[in-house]
């Protein structure tokens, strides 16, 4: 997946418009209806660049999930102090992407994506397998590590389903430091129980 | 929401065919496709017929949620027996639920129209706090029964949404047993602990 090394400042590259067309069409459109040709178009460039920068729909899918993550910004200061709550950590920030509507928004679409669209949900699969799930693996010292950070994870994942997307009190309402000390040490256990 | 309580051996009562009918449009349209007129069509009914024993569309799809899950036979032996091992238990119901076809396909094709239209979420989450989380909360000592079902069902949302829907592995392939004993422990620390 490509990145946005080449950006200067005050210019919009090429994948740049390429990604704000794309981030557009699966917010507001069905994940089958969005099209290479579409982004494209709406990006203003020739539909051949779309494929040499990102290539399939799911290649420039996969991106717009990293643009939202950032998961290189995102999980050394969770990582790196150690397992010594990592959990609570993982949990805050998790919460604090999901109640920042510009990053909740498009996690929202991704979702949406992802639960009707198997294509999608190979997508994003690939990219939480490669960029969440393993970094935080490779911080556990347990030989079972794939599998603790999967069940971290399912936490997360479902926290969200119920918080965002279902609004299901009391938890959709709660403050983010009583779902920390909630679900941190859920989080704790899986990863360094 | 009407229950089969009117149901003879042999005949197909007027409820059931709705019911027959609403389940294969859930399970095979957008749930913005499915109309009252078009389930009434396919069940050979009038149209005034299913406003007469479900209300709306969303009541319909609530009561095709409460078929699949049938909550009055699901949770009594997981919740009569007490706290103790409440946890095993209500994990293990869970994942067979989801490990057999017959159940799994549509609770899918419910995620999927909750996920994607406001109106299905609000049906879903009105059929899961009355007949899922409030049995399972009133079983619960502690003032902040509510929350801790509430929590115990994210994770178990969670854990079906990675291995049924986004097929993560190990989560995906690990077996009943292996499962249960991982989840287990942590939806009895949120409903006991």
């Amino acid at each position: 997946v490509s990145r946005r090394s080449g950006r200067r400042r005050g210019t919009t590259t090429t994948p740049d418009a390429i990604r704000y067309a794309a981030r557009a069409q699966f917010a507001q459109r069905d994940y089958r209806a969005v099209t290479v040709r579409g982004i494209a178009r709406d990006a203003g460039v020739d539909a051949a660049l779309v494929h040499h920068f990102f290539g399939t729909k799911e290649g420039v899918f996969a991106d717009a999930i990293l643009d939202v993550l950032r998961p290189d910004a995102l999980l050394p200061p969770i990582l790196e102090p150690g397992l010594d709550g990592v959990g609570e950590r993982l949990t805050r920030a998790f919460i604090q992407l999901w109640d920042r509507p510009p990053t909740r928004d498009p996690m929202l679409a991704v979702l949406r994506s992802a639960v009707s669209h198997p294509d999608a949900a190979a997508a994003l699969r690939a990219v939480v397998n490669q960029h969440l799930l393993g970094p935080v693996a490779s911080s556990v010292p347990h030989p079972d590590r794939t599998l603790r950070a999967a069940l971290a994870g399912s936490q997360l994942l479902g926290l969200a389903m119920e918080r965002y997307l279902l609004r299901l009190e009391p938890l959709a309402s709660l403050d983010e430091d009583a779902l920390v000390a909630r679900v941190g040490p859920t989080i704790q256990r899986y990863l360094a129980g």
